[in-house]
């Protein structure tokens, strides 16, 4: 059975996130039904991690092994044709049978974006998290130095997660504004459950000048998510890109 | 009674644009709605100009008398809490008992954003026009030198227009590209019904290919828009920004 490498995009707004539950709406769901459809037999799918509800794609990385095999060019088009218009296929590659989405992601980069200005955002409002006040963005950038590199991010880990691994390697954080959009991004080998979010929600607290940005080295030293501030809502995030050490080796796969 | 200029968004989806009509939901019926509310006195407003069912606004300009006198920032505060969230005021300022958003208009810019991609936008489809083949941007800014200037338009004019004056001043026609996003830009100082859509619709054609770059000046001087390609969708088009004399004279008003 050929494997296939979807990239995928979407639009997170009236999703209860990537992975399939029972009685609400997920990408997952939408994308099996759709691969079902086409190979004329139930498809399983493997993300290269979840989304929460709300959150956005660029480029979420998804893998599945059919019994019908298709030109990955015919999977594009047989899906957008069925998928619903907030749910995409960018691109279709086909993978060798040991590619696993998950385990074989390299890297991985979000951005998260903030409208920076008076009054609310209208064609922007599912895409940003609006804050009115400025934000003092030499804060957000120093604050943003104690927390690249590899650390246990505990203080920054949604409540109900059951992940055993702590560390994570921060490659990178970028911080872009054009003001009124203020663009953060970040880059890592891994992310804890509503990582992004608290970096995003405690940054935030540092450039409202609530906290200072000497702060962040205490609160990442805490290991305790009660020493950070709120998680950012879900909407102003989005996953661009994964990256595989396979691709890096052999390009053209 | 105190005159007052609103600069206002809006996300036309969701509405059949924004002229008051019976029995669908506009822009106007939501905005005068709301200062009804707050003024507790029927309000009516008059707009630069209507836009058409599903084009979008960053910078329409609306005036209203009100008998409630507010400050700028509190009109501006209370519009906001009130209205959908499709439509948002960004600024409202003072202005003399003459100033009138419709006639005293000097220019007026639109801009028309397509997505040229071979799969279909996800993130973006409310706010572009897919054009899956690649357009050729030289030939569309060939056929963009002749519309500019002063010209009969009436070959680009919705079919169902009672205007009597067909004669429009293009000042500028911009194209920037940055793919798969391609955007277009339009000055003038008036604009016909549809004239943008129409334009679009026509350069699109030439883009593709399908006619020439110098068929764009027989169209023009035929006047007869069954010359003409097809109108353009309208999620693609967005008013920008209305400009007003007064404006430049007296930029602190």
């Amino acid at each position: 059975m050929p494997t296939y490498k979807l990239t995928i995009e979407y639009e997170g707004t009236r999703y209860a996130g990537w992975q399939r539950q029972p009685h609400h709406p997920t990408i997952q769901q939408h994308l099996e039904e759709a691969l079902a459809r086409i190979a004329q037999t139930p498809i399983s799918t493997v993300a290269s991690g979840r989304t929460d509800a709300g959150v956005h794609a660029r480029g979420q990385v998804v893998s599945f092994r059919s019994p019908k095999s298709l030109a990955p060019e015919e999977w594009t088009r047989a899906l957008n044709a069925v998928l619903p218009k907030d749910i995409g296929v960018r691109k279709t590659e086909c993978v060798s049978d040991t590619f696993h989405a998950r385990y074989q992601a390299h890297s991985k980069t979000y951005e998260y974006r903030i409208f920076n200005n008076s009054v609310r955002p209208v064609l922007n409002r599912h895409r940003v998290w609006h804050i009115p006040k400025p934000l003092n963005l030499d804060a957000l950038s120093q604050a943003s130095r104690f927390i690249t590199g590899k650390h246990d991010f505990s203080s920054f880990e949604g409540s109900l997660s059951d992940n055993q691994n702590p560390f994570c390697h921060l490659y990178h954080v970028g911080i872009e504004s054009n003001l009124p959009l203020v663009r953060l991004t970040f880059t890592a080998d891994r992310f804890l459950k509503q990582m992004v979010r608290a970096l995003v929600g405690t940054l935030v607290e540092i450039g409202l000048q609530k906290r200072s940005p000497d702060d962040m080295k205490s609160i990442l030293e805490a290991r305790d998510r009660r020493k950070a501030g709120k998680t950012a809502p879900p909407q102003g995030l989005c996953l661009l890109k994964v990256e595989y050490r396979d691709e890096r080796e052999r390009p053209d796969l």
